[in-house]
């Protein structure tokens, strides 16, 4: 950084390219920054360091992590029959956050896309087809229920399917707390179509 | 730092408490930080540890800056004759790039606010009085049009106009490119009261 590079500036145009922040909000985190101790200022700058240096993949779920294998792949206690495929490292938290699943994860890194150019080998599917050697029964395809979530899932099924393996997607329906009047067509019919016996 | 802690955790607890950011948006920015280069975290890490080191208060116009006098107290060609008064350092920066004043600025770092307990000695006041001595002509109370802006634009001017100083307010009224109808009763109100002749 030049000598002459103003901090405040400086900081407000690397905050301003983080996800869904312009240079308003850049301008307010700096000066949030600036009234908060020494102590936090170089917690940040450090957990950021270290965020770069230590995070890669892990070998088996390609999550992100510090560790290879990762906590959860490297957890005995944990299903090591049944894995989820997500897209991103974001799903595995917000699953994991659930308590409802107790297996493994595999994390594709993206989705098919072929209006993006993004086809099977832009996404982590070889590395989901090597685990599947290690007494796999389940993949649960847990990618967002969009039409290439949806595809992918698709993909997916016909991968595994041949190899014995049992493919099941997430449920979509109407979330909970609801009201069937507001919900889409999509989803309302998609909930009676999954319906299931009480 | 304890070895234990998981980078990625770390950095969201610290992401998190930023103005208007929660977990999810603290989560979002740590998964796009890792897609970026080394470069930007490098250049990240090193703007906050030089914001928290080199930034502090103008000892003129107690704005934050790296030298002091600031940028603007230190220019020549700006009309040191004219003050405009501000709640925020961020305020500088709004007025500043309207282009529209070319005087000098100063930040109270806060307002007059007795129902939080905030009186005159705890905004930059006194430092404002310090500089009048210097041939100020003008003072533009360019605080907030909310109640304790108001307040606080009296008080100044209680303050200033005994000592032969001329006290201004920056006008309020209708905000450009919107429509009376939709306009609130008090601001319809001020911008009638406020008229100017053409």
């Amino acid at each position: 950084m030049s000598n002459q590079t103003d901090p405040i500036a400086e900081l407000i145009n690397l905050l301003a390219v983080l996800p869904g922040v312009g240079r308003k909000t850049a301008t307010r985190f700096v000066y949030f920054i600036l009234k908060q101790d020494a102590e936090y200022v170089k917690d940040l700058a450090a957990a950021l360091v270290e965020l770069k240096e230590q995070v890669g993949f892990c070998a088996h779920c390609c999550d992100l992590t510090r560790e290879s294998p990762c906590r959860i792949c490297g957890d005995e206690r944990r299903d090591h029959q049944t894995i989820c495929v997500v897209q991103s490292p974001q799903d595995v938290l917000a699953i994991e956050a659930t308590g409802e699943f107790r297996g493994l994860y595999h994390v594709l890194h993206g989705i098919l896309s072929p209006l993006e150019g993004k086809g099977p080998d832009d996404i982590k599917l070889a590395e989901l087809l090597a685990r599947l050697s290690n007494g796999v029964e389940e993949v649960i395809v847990a990618t967002n229920p969009s039409v290439e979530g949806e595809a992918t899932a698709l993909y997916i099924k016909k991968l595994l399917v041949p190899l014995g393996v049992k493919v099941s997607r997430i449920a979509s329906g109407l979330p909970m707390g609801s009201h069937l009047e507001f919900a889409d067509k999509v989803t309302l019919g998609r909930s009676i179509a999954d319906r299931r016996v009480l």
